[in-house]
């Protein structure tokens, strides 16, 4: 128990200490810290106490506490969430699971590792590059963020159009549930089908259905021999958007497809001091067997459709041309601040897209510098704004994001692609889902976590 | 309505007719081919109507009729389960979507299509076919079976280690509720992750939770070049299938890969006029730009293994192999009838499994001759027996079944790989799920029916 601790403790924070001990922080630092996560939402409020489980049966006293006291409980793990689905406020509990990072299994002979929720994702990576072995989500934040908060959001990444998205990495997952029981789902084997498929539902559930405290994940082999990776700029983003489409069309199945729009280049520019020659840039790496081959005919794409492409095999050259990908996020920081948004949309529709984002730029007078994973038709359009001294997104930017919501769902998209609904995409949720869905949601919600403590307020 | 109808037709008979008119039959031969499928189980009695709808709007209506009526509704597509899962009974509607067999779009530049529920899956790849696009689904039934069929039991197949189960290649379905309301789930874009993933818990869902109307599929491209097939025997099941295991183990990943032990081949010997020289058989065929490479390979370690193996890449060659296997069913049928098993294990496991079946077979004085797509770990044990004047599974076969399912569970795999539930494995659900997980399963079911009128008394 800390100095910074309340003067007259919650009941439920004395029963924590009391069946937990060390584990519990209720230290006014560390609190403060669980308020927030990458997207820079803020709660109103610190959050009662921080639950540091290194145990299954530790997140299971948790749980039984705070059923016990009706405390909410947010699950958390690095805390590197863009929608807000981890933050912690006034009266939760914050349970991380950071700290059950092992890896329990390796097993090459049936592709499949079995973790604890708070190993990063680039560490497991790490241990199983040895065994020639690789879990294959890859969100940009993989070198930071938590296999167990990849499969709590859905993870996707730059790989999602050949490689897949998190669910479909995950064979089984031992949940513990709001009253503290523990259950175990899915199974070892490639094929399953007992019943309802409750290893994908609670794939992407952020929270609000269990906690996630081991997970038997599939994995592939690393892929070998060389990745020619080709740099094409075009004089607009829409053809750079439709060269890109015009290789999904054309049945090139590239590993990596990113699209970066002019005003993302004139960032990226000044950050490393390149002088970026186009209104439009598409960064493509092919891998596996037919790596060559499809380069070759993707080069010969996108130079038919006006890119000026340079391809190379040359790792230092490719580092060269993905160096200008990975300045993305820092240059955006230069700007302001940023909201970062996630609509997703079919392939086809991305020339529609990025003109909609042009026009609502021009209506609201604002800037969106906007990257995709071009690949998959995932865009990141970036808000730029000024924040005021309460860190909140401004109204007038969550208006122009309102209508480009609009937009990607009438597309046939979605309003978030891979980062998850948290608080800062609820107000849509019932927009995509339509009324029907959106009960049998809660509905189901409220299977799991009858009395609600479950992450209250997230997506719904 | 027919003459066969009964003298006092039930009132939600009538009230069907008065609103579908010829949509409805109560045909006596009709209804009594809805007793059974392709398990052979048949129910007690004939259910009371097939309503054949042709239109969304008419499977509205049927489920708003039946819920006003209090009245079960059974889903079927063309029948072909192996489980049970939709074969009517006694005061039962069966409801037909067979007759839903359109293909809505065919969108090759976002690499889906949107098909209505009855499309066969090879008529579906036969029209995809000149577009150069596949749904890659491939349940052995697939000339004869509909997709909708294929969602409801996220079927396998024999590609599934390489190219996935069904839920892989599901975006979004349209699905009518218990009460005859239309949801629609999913989207048309890779990625998605808005709420809960109620697209993923349709699939598989065995007529539990709504009617599907139309899906949303996701296709690859036809994969073309050559496939070169490796036909191998070995002295004992064991061996062969300690190969299969060293083929992943060593990180090839076939397309295909099937095992037949030797009294699989005996029997497809006997009704092909062969003589097939061993007690067991793996067949496996690679494809994709990595195809003669990876069987180059495997040839070389099906050797090294103690396999008699031989290779071709010429078409009428590799016909001739692949016709070993493909006469495995009808072999089957002239040795008696048979109960087609559906265990699935972690692919290390498959020798344990085999062995487990061989100690089976010697205590309950059974032939259990068994065929398993080596790739994912699915074996098929077929039980034969002489069946009663009742159609029904002997209780000693019955017990074999169980010993067996058991050693699956036991091994980390599961009962039923890609069959499903149905009618015949609801006595073993309990003891996969366990308690917890059957409850939250059974809670979910009724958030989505709460009346319990769609399929009741299959999978629970």
């Amino acid at each position: 128990m800390s100095a910074e601790q309340p003067e007259r403790p919650e009941a439920v924070v004395v029963a924590l200490i009391d069946a937990l001990g060390s584990a519990v922080s209720t230290d006014a630092a560390a609190l403060d810290a669980l308020r927030t996560d990458k997207s820079g939402h803020r709660t109103t409020a610190s959050p009662l106490a921080l639950v540091t489980a290194t145990t299954v049966e530790q997140v299971q006293q948790t749980l039984r506490i705070a059923s016990a006291h009706g405390t909410p409980v947010v699950t958390r793990g690095a805390g590197t969430g863009l929608a807000g689905g981890a933050i912690g406020g006034r009266g939760e509990i914050v349970l991380s699971t950071l700290a059950m990072n092992q890896i329990l299994e390796i097993n090459a002979a049936d592709e499949l590792a079995v973790v604890q929720p708070g190993i990063i994702n680039a560490e497991l990576n790490a241990q199983l590059a040895p065994h020639g072995l690789w879990f294959t989500p890859d969100p940009a934040s993989r070198a930071i963020s938590t296999v167990g908060g990849n499969i709590a959001t859905n993870a996707g990444g730059l790989l999602c159009a050949k490689y897949g998205v998190t669910r479909d990495s995950v064979l089984g997952l031992a949940v513990v549930l709001a009253d503290g029981r523990l259950i175990r789902l899915g199974h070892r084997s490639v094929k399953g089908v007992t019943g309802l498929d409750l290893t994908a539902l609670l794939v992407g559930s952020e929270g609000l259905l269990g906690v996630i405290v081991e997970a038997t994940v599939r994995l592939r082999r690393v892929v070998t021999g060389p990745t020619p990776t080709i740099g094409a700029y075009f004089d607009s983003v829409r053809a750079a958007a439709e060269a890109s489409a015009a290789v999904t069309a054309a049945g090139i199945r590239p590993a990596v497809m990113e699209l970066l729009d002019g005003a993302c280049l004139d960032a990226i520019g000044e950050l490393l001091g390149l002088e970026l020659s186009g209104a439009a840039y598409l960064l493509v790496q092919t891998d596996g067997p037919g790596a060559e081959a499809e380069a070759a005919a993707l080069l010969e794409l996108l130079q038919a459709s006006g890119g000026r492409a340079e391809m190379t095999t040359e790792p230092s050259e490719a580092e060269r041309l993905l160096e200008i990908r990975r300045a993305m996020h820092p240059a955006m920081e230069r700007l302001g601040t940023t909201l970062i948004e996630d609509v997703s949309v079919p392939r086809s529709a991305l020339p529609a897209m990025f003109d909609a984002i042009a026009r609502i730029e021009r209506r609201h007078g604002i800037r969106i510098p906007t990257i995709a994973h071009a690949g998959d038709g995932n865009l990141h359009p970036n808000f730029v704004y000024d924040a005021g001294a309460d860190d909140e997104v401004p109204a007038h930017i969550w208006a122009a994001a309102d209508e480009m919501f609009q937009a990607a769902i009438a597309l046939g998209g979605t309003l978030t692609g891979e980062h998850g609904i948290g608080v800062l995409k609820r107000r849509w949720l019932r927009d995509e889902l339509g009324d029907a869905q959106f009960e049998l949601q809660r509905q189901i919600k409220s299977v799991f976590d009858p009395a609600g403590i479950l992450n209250p307020g997230k997506v719904f």
